[in-house]
């Protein structure tokens, strides 16, 4: 792997300069800007580079690229996005988000790290490695879709209509990773699913004069009931039946939440909290982090919210309630067990809808491709990789992964702690873009090897 | 009386262009327009009608003006306001707000039936009175103020401080009453009180991503926990210790409830309902909306409220609750049971604050006094009064009638059921007017003769 390192060094100029023409391609799904030509661009990149691939069309939705390389009995399925976030508020990015201006060490553009930089990464890591030492020890079957940054609504479509494609990889190298504050690259073994609920209920035809409440129904006290029903004032989730899907964490698992680095008081510091949820403490609290569904009233709105009192009886009321869901939890599931559990206490005047959704999936921790992950990331970054057996946070990883029954290994991303993710000012380090290529061709080199 | 009635008659057309001059006078409390001026002309008017009268400043307030006439060993005191609400949204008046205009037998202004209409009148009557008859046989006692439409909180003070002055009447001739769709007179011996709540409840130092729902508290679901311990599934008020203040009508009272002409069917198409809280029927339902204190959730604003799903932590929630108050409830004293029932219940983060206030108000429903302004109002409006024991609305008549223990009478007003009190394009009917000023006339004289 010695003349792939050197080759990727020689080359990290024309690497930055390819990254730099990649971000400069604005690819907005949520503005359906530059969506069609940016996965046109993307494939064409992907054969150059060897790849035999393909643009996928989805009804309906943005297309997907596909790319294969590589032969041997082993394959690694790999998961990119080439949609990004809307770059507004503009005023707020010190260079335009579409300039992607190294400065500082640093390359600043909108999706440079979510998720144009380790996509790009891999395809000149790929490249370099035929390049360098010769064709790949194992095959890549690659999913580049352009809708993560909406909730993947057609991934699992795409999956559907193309199993025989994708069918028969042993693991998936998920997008995301990158470093914590201390250099220590993180790796993400699975992700939570997402039941997004929208509640509602009306009452009378119109707002009325509050002094009605002593006759007339009221809608937000009908919400507030059905809500308390939910959770209860011990932050337990109370929706009848469905805790029964939640397990414990294994022993396994139990001993990489422990391995993970947490302090309790600088983590409250910047939540601007004196106490965890439940009263956790230590470990505990990355335990219900990654392992505990969450009920969360996100929005609620109902009556008169201006300042000073209006004597109102509001005639609408309506909630949005996120539950991050755990195995084996899923969206449709949620959904049945809330309806049901309203209905049984006689609120058939709440509506529920699901307004997003996501499965939850979870990786075998114990796994000879886990293990060569983690090994390649500790002697890239020279640090002691921190391992989340799942991630807290939400992502179409059970499309690819649980359709398939194969590990989804987050990790070998170009990400920072400040690197500003969907906001203003995204960037990445040169350092760590470079370390994304040198990460996934020893890890292809590894895999290889096994 | 005769000569009463004729005079009445033959001013029509001079009350009408005083009224009218009167409505062209904006004193809108809420946006500080007018006031003191307003309450000069008042005073002046006052004073050429006979009155001793005075312009009283209250600190920090708009002025009271107050007035003195007649002479004898019975003493009847009388409420006005001469502020107005804002006129605003503009453009859906047909004639401007402080035109006046006369229009197919209506006055239409801002103010002209809450609370301009009725005041004329009264001194218009007691003008009439005097030409026509003599000296009044009653002395009178008028109170009116200016920040009625603001929840009168200064009256309070201009009582305390002028006690001698207001002290030793017999009974209060309210501001309010009018007419219903069937032309009987609208007569109310008592108000509800208002402990008008905001809750509140902070969080984290900022709002959060929701995946740490599982390990940060929410203020969303403490500000809803709370909310549900104050009223049960059942619409029952459960604040500890709330209900033991409120007593049920007595059997006189229940006389008066029964009397009270009430179309179920019509008002829960007025309402747009299918049934009245609780499953009441007939007269239940009077009761329940005279009788009953009530605890409305008037607003709540939590978190991300837009269309579609946002994950967001909120760290901020806040409630506005309407409590209407039946005697022996209080503001202070529901404020207090409040506070006391939450912090019983852990709830010590949810913050409470009194937004607006007022003391119930009950009048004695057998006495001469209200005998003879039912006696004169059916007369007048040649229909039997409908007379509520208690109004469901509110209105400062504690602060003058519980004071001094006096009998509260809401009647005689102009009012009309499509009135568009506080709406655009209030009005009164003409005959509705004249009928006031003839109610005032007599119902002194009346009073004269016990």
């Amino acid at each position: 792997m010695k003349r792939f390192e050197s080759n990727v060094q020689a080359n990290q100029e024309r690497f930055l300069g390819e990254l730099q023409e990649f971000c400069r391609k604005p690819s907005i799904i949520a503005q359906g800007i530059g969506i069609e030509e940016t996965a046109e661009w993307v494939c064409d990149r992907l054969r150059r580079a060897g790849f035999e691939s393909k643009v996928v069309a989805v009804e309906g939705g943005a297309p997907v690229v596909y790319g294969e390389i590589g032969s041997g009995d082993k394959t690694l399925m790999m998961y990119n996005h080439y949609d990004v976030q809307p770059p507004e508020p503009l005023e707020l990015w010190d260079s335009g988000p579409f300039e992607a201006k190294i400065r500082a060490g640093r390359v600043w553009a909108r999706g440079v790290s979510d998720n144009k930089g380790p996509l790009m990464a891999r395809v000149q890591a790929i490249e370099a490695y035929q390049q360098a030492v010769g064709e790949l020890p194992i095959r890549i079957k690659w999913v580049i879709e352009g809708e993560e940054e909406i909730g993947s609504p057609n991934l699992g479509r795409f999956v559907d209509e193309n199993r025989e494609l994708l069918e028969g990889a042993d693991a998936c190298l998920w997008e995301g990773g990158g470093r914590d504050g201390a250099g220590r690259p993180v790796i993400s073994l699975g992700m939570k699913g997402i039941a997004y609920l929208g509640l509602s209920v009306s009452g009378a035809g119109s707002d009325l004069h509050s002094m009605n409440g002593a006759i007339v129904g009221n809608p937000a006290w009908r919400l507030i009931w059905a809500l308390a029903s939910l959770k209860d004032e011990n932050e337990n989730i109370s929706v009848d039946g469905l805790m029964d899907y939640v397990a414990e964490p294994t022993e396994e698992e139990w001993a990489f939440i422990r391995r993970i680095p947490f302090d309790e008081e600088e983590s409250k510091r910047d939540f601007g909290i004196t106490s965890f949820l439940k009263g956790a403490t230590g470990t505990d609290v990355v335990k219900q982090l990654l392992y505990d569904p969450t009920c969360t009233v996100c929005g609620i709105l109902t009556g008169y919210t201006g300042p000073g009192p209006k004597t109102v009886l509001p005639n609408e009321a309506s909630a949005k309630v996120d539950f991050r869901l755990v195995p084996d939890l899923n969206p449709e599931l949620v959904l049945r067990l809330v309806r049901e559990h309203l209905d049984r206490r006689g609120f058939t005047d709440v509506n529920v809808e699901l307004l997003a959704q996501l499965w939850p999936y979870r990786s075998p921790v114990e796994h000879p491709w886990v293990d060569a992950s983690i090994a390649v990331a500790r002697d890239v970054f020279g640090a002691e990789p921190v391992v989340y057996p799942s991630s807290a946070g939400g992502g179409p990883m059970y499309q690819l992964c649980g359709t398939f029954g194969i590990p989804g290994i987050a990790g070998g991303g170009a990400g920072n702690p400040n690197g500003n993710l969907h906001a203003p000012n995204e960037n990445i380090y040169v350092e760590d873009y470079m370390r994304t290529i040198r990460y996934t061709g020893r890890l292809i080199d590894a895999l290889g090897s096994l």
